[in-house]
């Protein structure tokens, strides 16, 4: 056991570096792939250099803002509010937040033409290329996670010779570096590709009355490019975000409970080794048939998932008997009440949003009576939607923090234990997500790839199928989603877990017990202001994504107005000037939901003291959680309720009242589904972790002295 | 002192009745004015007619829902789990709540016609109308409810010989079923209006391009009968409710906080009547001139409401001092931080949602791109007028404990005096309700006045005049809510108090102390399934106008095609039909929400126990408060806007693409502000309510002795 221990985080290192290589030789056996005909290569090559230039771009901002914070941090640490790890684990978390994100749109846009051309011979095919490249994203994000954890550990622990306490301390605020990349990537991504879907559908879909993706169309280069920008490099450093962060807040707090012990840090680590393995064996059972029916394709990709799931269940008892003894196996069950709820709210994600299902027939057919009720039932059901995934949290909050807790009178050490027991049921839930993500990021690559098919005017049956691998993607991304905003529940939870721990170090003996009373007026208005926060971030994300779509929108009726031909056919459109115009509404537009991310906390800190921000962080978990599920249903079931007109079971077909309101629908669901909802996630735990990071500051220069 | 106390409530019984005598000398009045040509009385007493027919039926409904609640009350009193005053005092907070809303809804189907005839003579005599019928209403509202409430402390004091305590806690309950009644109100009459406003305009604007309120549309009578049982009949229930509840748990708390010392109950009582008084002379202020200008109008109602503000800050301190002693000062500073709440709330709600501001203006702008971005500003919007209203209330809810709790060290004693404080300031926000109500309900009857305008084939200036008045009411609508919402997330904390207060009670000496932990998991579970429970209803309700909506829209289409001649103005088309559709999908439609309501405290209870019902209603408060800011003032930006567009300030007015585009928005906007938005605060009180009554039986029986 000593000895398993010492080379732990060698031993995850080693299964990191593996995660990454089978993610080099899938990219490799991509690569093999042909990228069609001159016209589709020609129209990836544009896309990927939009792509490429917009992250260029953004890394050049964000790097200002990592560089001023950088600067924060040292001077915090100068004056002993923080040891000097902070700023630079603070750098790496972000740092290889970004990468995570920029190799998963590098494969992506390297991807599109591949899976259109490989569609021309068989769905199968084109299945398997665009499922590739989400394996790709998915085990270069949890490869690159546990290989930071893992270095770190070894930097720490054999290097500098911490405690166990102080590395999950350092390591905490490499969460908050990661959770800032992500937030910037993720809202800037979200702002680019839905300003430029909502310009592109809103002029040529409703106004001019040419297809999706047509070429003649001047903002379809840059709604692509947004497929990628937002939906890819946004997510990828987004569940970077969510999978460190769980596992090191579970690492954090399995340290207090086992009074620091090392091996509770082991059992999240290793848990998350043995997740990846899993998830490597599940991609090798993701095949179709030819049917572009969707249960079938859903069965296909369900299968790897469902396998990897299984294994880690089966292997969650043996492991925690193994590193905790006998006397934990307690342990075992929130891994496994993870694990369950993750399913389950990726069951209830998809009764909602998918068109195999009544909710999103019925919203279909409520397109009937025109747009103005088919967005009040898709507003209706997305808020119906949050009742089941609270139930399955609340059950597997319960039963996490009791079965480890035990069920009778509570104690300050076996609350402790409990807490613990909640960070692992995050960690349980996302041990996947090697495979889920990969199923997940497969969706933006398919919808590039019909994009190509359709600008490169290729045979209708080729676009058919990737219609229908596009659809899936609509599925599978609202369950990711789903997995994405009830791991993030969690980890905020054990984040707030950890706040507390580090309130009682800072405070250096001034107090040793703290119970936040939820009558306590200073909580109690932290909570109002903390569920104030998801509400307002939603607003100015959404606000962004319409003012930049107007922009594009001014744009695309300028180009069709002035460019002769352009509507036959026989000029081009101006692509670029959209995609710049994107880049920059996106890049200015990002920075202040962030600022007020990491200001708020602070701002409450100092007026309303400790109790103030415990409160905000409670309320901000749990409006977030309910607010992200109804924004990213909502728009999920739009989007398919759209499809399923589309595909002529309801209304009239494409170009039909039903469609055109449809299309209204699927419109404002974008920017909830895409940029709001999603972010909430990344916000929610972000204002945990800079609260973490601030608590000194916040502790000396305290207004009011309310503590 | 002695005197004052044991007459005191034989003198707010006078001044209930001086109220009620205001009201009837008013509505006498209006009644002399003429109704206008036959065409007018015949067109008015239609909606007479559809109005008492719906409200017949609903008081059906609603009476056998309180005969089962009177059986089950009964049966747990004879249980010895209540008093048997609480089945008694259910019964009559439910008839007197009813009570509001029908006579103020009688008298708005006799003032329509009146003020639509006499705006033909001046645009200030068809203010005076309109608002004399509002005022009706509010001293109505707050005639019954002191009424009530003095009615029952005299009972209770000077015949049963009751103490101060149990006082108290069997005015809770009278509290309950005026709550019920209005949830039965809001929602029921909420769904009526909403399906026929959504369903006349979706056909008769959108389709067919006839204006609003033509009288060749069929829904277009219930339409105006929805205005009074939704706006009138519904807001003067919730209102009641409001007023009360915010009565009452503050003398509730202030019997726990000064000992039973029935001194503490004179405070809100007094504070109430002096309310009534300033309010009645603040109605004869309102005058205005010929200008349609919007600035104007409004300033003509705020003279009236600043007035009777500036009364009762300026008694607030003198009436604490001569009740409380000087010792006990501190406690006007939360009557008076309740008073300057509310107003700063409404000028928040009217700068986010009238057209005379930025915000609505922009929006208006954002229609040249569609209805998809209007949809898309205006949820951001509504999410973005939070931020203002927390801040407000987090404020005045620090002022208002720390002034009377001390800023020091908290103790079990100095807590009470705390939430004492809070509930003032709710009574502080509501005390001029007499008139703010009266502005807020004078809107549907100008709505109404304007439709008889049209119908009856008026002159222009008269439906411009009318039009003026229908306006301005979005407004001050916009800004009742606002006190409605304010008072009642105020409100809903102190009950949550009262709720501590009667566990303890229930307890019989098991527990003297309660801390309410926001980590403890059941705390936190309840938090997240409260926090849901506003998006669960709001999904509901809204769901329900959707449904109902699409049944009107079916049946005024089939009548445009099958009644021949109904185009051209030959053919009268079926009125009733519609408001018989509507009569029966609400009263279909808004039981279930009702029950949601009342079930759901008893099953958390019996579930996660006491723990988990604080945090509930904790949770339920937080968001409800939220949601339901947002929901009104997206609703009321998206009207205004609209409103806006049709003045020709933007876009091409009506009929243009912009016009279009804003309807939707304004559509999708209807239930928001007028069904959903304000059932919720009736909700977040109803709740607590609850809790409260069924405390003892969910002390008995606990699933899994989580207490």
């Amino acid at each position: 056991m000593e000895t398993l221990i010492k080379l732990l985080p060698y031993i995850t290192l080693g299964i990191a570096f593996a995660a990454l290589a089978f993610a080099l030789l899938t990219a490799k056996k991509i690569l093999k792939f042909s990228e069609g005909t001159d016209k589709m290569k020609s129209i990836s090559q544009w896309i990927r250099q939009g792509a490429n230039a917009y992250l260029k771009r953004q890394y050049k901002v964000v790097g200002v803002f990592f560089a001023i914070m950088f600067v924060v941090l040292v001077v915090m640490a100068a004056c002993g509010l923080l040891t000097f790890y902070v700023p630079f684990a603070f750098l790496t978390g972000g740092f290889f937040s970004g990468l995570s994100g920029f190799v998963g749109m590098k494969i992506a846009t390297l991807s599109n033409s591949r899976t259109a051309n490989a569609c021309r011979e068989s769905l199968n095919k084109g299945l398997r290329v665009a499922f590739s490249a989400g394996s790709v994203m998915g085990f270069t994000v949890v490869g690159l996670g546990l290989f930071d954890i893992s270095l770190w550990f070894i930097l720490l622990r054999d290097v500098f010779n911490e405690t166990a306490s102080s590395i999950t301390s350092a390591m905490l605020t490499f969460g908050m570096g990661a959770s800032a990349m992500a937030l910037f990537a993720r809202v800037g991504g979200g702002i680019f590709t839905k300003a430029a879907d909502v310009g592109a559908d809103l002029v040529g879909k409703v106004e001019a009355g040419i297809p999706e993706d047509d070429p003649r169309n001047p903002a379809v280069i840059a709604d692509n490019v947004g497929d990628n920008v937002g939906d890819v490099a946004g997510m990828g450093a987004d569940l970077y975000e969510s999978y460190v962060g769980s596992i090191i807040s579970s690492m954090a707090l399995g340290v207090v409970a086992f009074a620091g012990d090392f091996k509770a840090m082991a059992l999240p680590l290793l848990l998350a080794a043995f997740g990846i393995i899993a998830s490597v064996c599940g991609t090798f059972l993701v095949k179709t048939g030819e049917s572009t029916d969707q249960s079938k394709l859903l069965k296909a990709l369900s299968r790897g998932t469902n396998f990897s799931a299984i294994v880690i269940a089966i292997v969650a008892i043996p492991l925690t008997w193994f590193i905790l003894g006998k006397e934990n196996l307690v342990f075992s069950v929130p891994i496994l009440a993870g694990l369950i709820s993750g399913v389950l709210i990726g069951k209830a994600t998809e009764y909602y949003t998918s068109d195999t299902y009544k909710p999103t027939k019925k919203l279909a057919k409520s397109s009937a009576t025109g747009s103005a009720t088919i967005i009040i039932e898709g507003v209706s059901l997305g808020m119906l939607s949050t009742v089941i995934p609270i139930v399955i949290v609340g059950i597997c909050i319960i039963v996490s923090f009791f079965t480890c807790a035990g069920w009778s009178e509570l104690s300050d050490e076996t609350t402790k234990r409990g807490l613990y027991g909640i960070a692992l049921a995050a960690v349980g839930m996302l041990s996947t997500l090697g495979i889920t993500l990969a199923t997940d990021a497969y969706g933006p690559v398919a919808d590039n790839a019909g994009g190509i098919a359709q600008m490169a005017g290729l045979e209708e049956e080729v676009r058919e199928r990737t219609d229908a691998l596009d659809s899936l993607g609509n599925t599978t991304a609202a369950t990711g989603k789903g997995f994405a905003i009830g791991s993030a529940a969690l980890t905020a939870l054990a984040l707030v877990a950890s706040y507390m721990d580090k309130i009682i170090e800072v405070a250096k003996g001034a107090v040793t017990e703290l119970t936040f009373d939820i009558m306590d007026p200073k909580v109690l208005v932290g909570l109002f202001v903390g569920a104030c926060l998801p509400f307002l971030f939603s607003a100015l994300t959404m606000s962004a994504v319409g003012r930049a779509a107007q922009s594009v929108v001014v744009e695309v009726r300028r180009q069709f107005k002035e460019i002769t031909g352009l509507m036959e056919g026989k000029a081009n459109p101006d692509y670029e000037s959209c995609v710049d115009l994107c880049t920059k509404a996106s890049l200015k537009e990002m920075v202040v939901p962030t600022i007020v991310a990491i200001a708020v906390p602070v701002v409450v800190g100092m007026v309303l003291g400790f109790y103030g921000v415990v409160g905000m962080l409670a309320g901000a978990t749990v409006t977030g959680f309910l607010l992200a599920i109804f924004m990213s249903n909502s728009g999920g079931t739009w989007d398919n309720a759209k499809k399923y007109i589309e595909s002529g079971a309801v209304g009239g077909g494409k170009g039909s009242k039903e469609h055109k309101a449809a299309v209204v629908g699927d419109t404002v669901g974008d920017p909830f589904k895409d940029t709001s909802g999603p972010s909430i996630n990344i916000l929610i735990k972000l204002l945990s972790m800079v609260s973490i990071v601030f608590a000194a500051l916040v502790y000396k220069f305290n207004i009011f002295n309310l503590f």
